[in-house]
């Protein structure tokens, strides 16, 4: 149950608004273990309704999910070079199993492409097997310093994709491909716009050649990078033998892929769509996307209203996911809140003076006060319904749009971009090297979001930092 | 690809035909650590099946899904006597974090009472917040020492439903209806007939009161324990201090349960149907019902052929799960055999005459040879796929339970006792102590799977081992 006390107002603090948003709306909770979370029952549905959204659209391109193992010999780990630099300091290390020191210690899978990559190599064996396509969902472990529910746990949900190709040119094109479908799930699904594009060399993924990730601007301009994908060229083929005779019968390496989600995604709901009142979730991925509502004064009218409520949400759920809240206890106006503060994109209230006019009232989550109630005949209820959640859906990717690119600037020299990413993300022009993005840094705390790959607007630009003439401009932001 | 070698048959050896099915229908595989599994696309499909059969289930019975953490503290694992008793040598240990001596172990979960109790004493204040009624679907570790694919792996996959209630009735009453939640999938998704009973003191779950399980008849005539279902009594509630108030305000404990059905259940569903062609799969469960085979024997045929293909895939995939096999480098005998091997109910067989008489041909999979096939019109290919099914499903679980009830026999005496357990299941009386179970045990590798809550044909029993007498009798069979 929602606390009485008020939120914290974004304004006032957004970190302490964030995490009361979390704990109240009972999305997820602390876990005994030190930057573990519990994901509650009402976050898991929230959970479960992105995954289905992905998962049928992994499906539709041709991916099969497979389940692949928690524990990886640390040995594993070690094989290539750049990826066991950037994973080592972050395991979990498994020495004792049934009671006896392991001879080698197992590391609980912070990604997978070293086992799978090993499973690949005794699958795949002729041109004729490939492309082999794979996803899974589970969890992984890895052992961050600070963490924040959702946002950066020890433990956290994800799918990972993996995929081994013929070609470098096979290889790119689903790189490219899943880095569209998480485009498209995050704007269509999650009403979170996004922007495209290459990780730079610091950012991107170790063991991969090239990484591409989209990125979201959260309430208070910092980006988060919502999904990444990554061409793995042939590093974890080489090391890990995945080899195919191919139609001449000659011996080649495989070109691979992997690409990840996680439930991080669910801080970039709560945190691009929520305002002072409590989550605000997008229709299509909302647990509930409607509540009933029953009022009553009198007890003697509570069966009457209880019954038509239960007739409404009966007539509803085939269409909607929708309940009545039937509790007690509290009063319609603690309801009202509480389901306010979870997001509930559609509260339709009965009241004794409903029941006689046969309608009901339809209250928008997005709209507050009077402004967002309108009262519906019963008859018309299903359709008033779904024009409204599509309303609700069209207008959180609407505003978050707006709120997005009224906070991107472009930066023409070192001084601009230092003011710009004080309150929005600043895009400017880059020569590429190490340095530059090295002190932008640690002079702004801003990071290299991502290289949008359509530059066509690029023109002859010269790095903001050194001067230096830049083929290609980044977005520049803080980030979570 | 199914290897073309012939498979071991189940009378030669049962051991090898189970491994080679699992292998060759690439359910699973071996991963590099030992004991662990990789479950590869086909066998989770089928798990995928299972899960939404028996998830459909626990939410119409009113329990939602949550996400606990993998690791525990180890210290958690300790709070109920008899519970560290049982797991404690079963236990991966993470000893190193961030490449640092953790201060506290932590456990890899083998199963969750424990951290679930404790996130339950945080958020159970109140008589009104019960009963709190979640599950999960996760993986889990348990370090075994003999090893089998899906049978039992140190890593596996399962859903584990917690549960908490204000009265000893209300907790009996959730262990019962999950029991037969189990015992429903089992017969109606699974085709596999279940005797359910209670656990005996010495096989019931560590830290349960009263432990029930659903067990069912393999082919070679073993048993395997197919779920349970615990009346976990006070016991973690007290270790947890899971405590709510009353009506009257006062404090008490409340009472838990836990259930669990896991991975294994593939294995059941393998060893049931399977003959010695393969998998035989019900077709609830089959991740393929219907496989369409396109026959051509001339070049200039196969487009057409495949175009129909198509088109019959098409029609079918409103209501089916169906898949067209395109491959050409192989035959369609060989095709036969592969499909035969992964055990899809129906076969659909399209070939250039086929297409002239605008009729397929529709083979089963639990009717070997010309027997099995049936000329059907294009136009009324729905409905005989749908009859098919149907009575595939319907005949599946028919043998079965047939098969089961030829293989169990009541012991009058001990010597009875020991020769049905050599070929089957001994229904025997039994005084209820351990010793007369251990006895069974160690003269004959049978043990006891469970005592059948319904003994109203029990009359006057005497224990088969010490002749005093017994009021219930139990079943008694070698396992897996």
């Amino acid at each position: 149950m929602a606390d009485e006390k008020k939120l914290t107002s974004r304004g006032e603090d957004y970190s302490a608004w964030y995490n009361e948003v979390v704990l109240r709306a009972e999305l997820a909770d602390y876990a005994p273990v030190r930057g573990c979370m519990v994901v509650r029952p009402y976050g898991t549905a929230l959970w479960e309704s992105i995954q289905s959204g992905l998962d049928r659209r992994f499906k539709e391109t041709g991916h099969e999910n497979a389940m692949f193992p928690l524990l990886i010999p640390e040995s594993f780990m070690r094989r290539e070079r750049e990826h066991v630099e950037g994973f080592a300091p972050e395991l979990a290390v498994v020495t004792i199993g049934g009671g006896k020191q392991l001879e080698e210690p197992l590391v609980i899978r912070p990604t997978s492409e070293t086992v799978i990559g090993h499973m690949y190599s005794k699958w795949i064996q002729s041109y004729r097997d490939l492309p082999v396509l794979m996803n899974q969902w589970c969890s992984v472990v890895r052992w961050e310093l600070r963490t924040r529910l959702f946002l950066r746990t020890l433990e956290f949900y994800w799918q990972e994709g993996h995929t081994a190709h013929a070609t470098f040119q096979e290889a790119q094109e689903e790189t490219m491909r899943m880095l569209d479908t998480y485009a498209d799930a995050a704007v269509r699904d999650m009403a979170i716009p996004v922007v495209k594009g290459r990780k730079s060399r610091t950012e991107k993924f170790k063991g991969a050649d090239n990484s591409y990730s989209i990125e979201a601007m959260m309430g208070d301009t910092k980006a988060l990078q919502a999904g990444t994908s990554h061409m793995l060229g042939q590093r974890f083929a080489r090391a890990f033998e995945i080899r195919f005779l191919d139609q001449n019968n000659d011996l080649q390496y495989c070109w691979t892929t992997s690409w990840g989600v996680s439930s991080r995604m669910i801080g970039a709901v709560i945190m691009v769509h929520g305002d002072d009142q409590g989550l605000k979730l997008p229709p299509v991925v909302a647990p509930i996307q409607a509540i009933v509502v029953p009022i009553w004064k009198q007890e003697e009218q509570k069966a009457a209203v209880l019954e038509v409520a239960e007739s409404i949400r009966a007539q509803l759920a085939g269409t909607f996911r929708v309940k009545v809240d039937k509790r007690e206890e509290i009063t319609p106006g603690f309801k009202f809140n509480d389901w306010e503060m979870r997001g509930v994109p559609v509260r339709i209230e009965i009241g004794p003076k409903d029941i006689a006019n046969q309608s009901v009232v339809v209250a928008r989550r997005d709209v507050p006060g009077k402004a967002g109630k309108q009262v519906v005949p019963v008859a018309g209820l299903s359709e008033a319904v779904s024009e409204t959640l599509r309303e609700i859906q069209a207008g959180l990717l609407e505003a978050a749009t707006a709120f997005r690119d009224a906070h991107i600037h472009a930066a023409g020299d070192y001084d601009e971009l230092r003011q710009i990413v004080e309150g929005g993300w600043a895009s400017a022009f880059w020569c590429g090297q190490d340095d530059c993005e090295t002190r932008i840094k640690e002079d702004t705390k801003a990071t290299n979001r991502c290289t949008p790959l359509d530059q066509e607007d690029a023109g002859n630009g010269r790095c903001v930092v050194c001067g230096q003439p830049a083929q290609s401009w980044s977005y520049w932001a803080r980030a979570y």
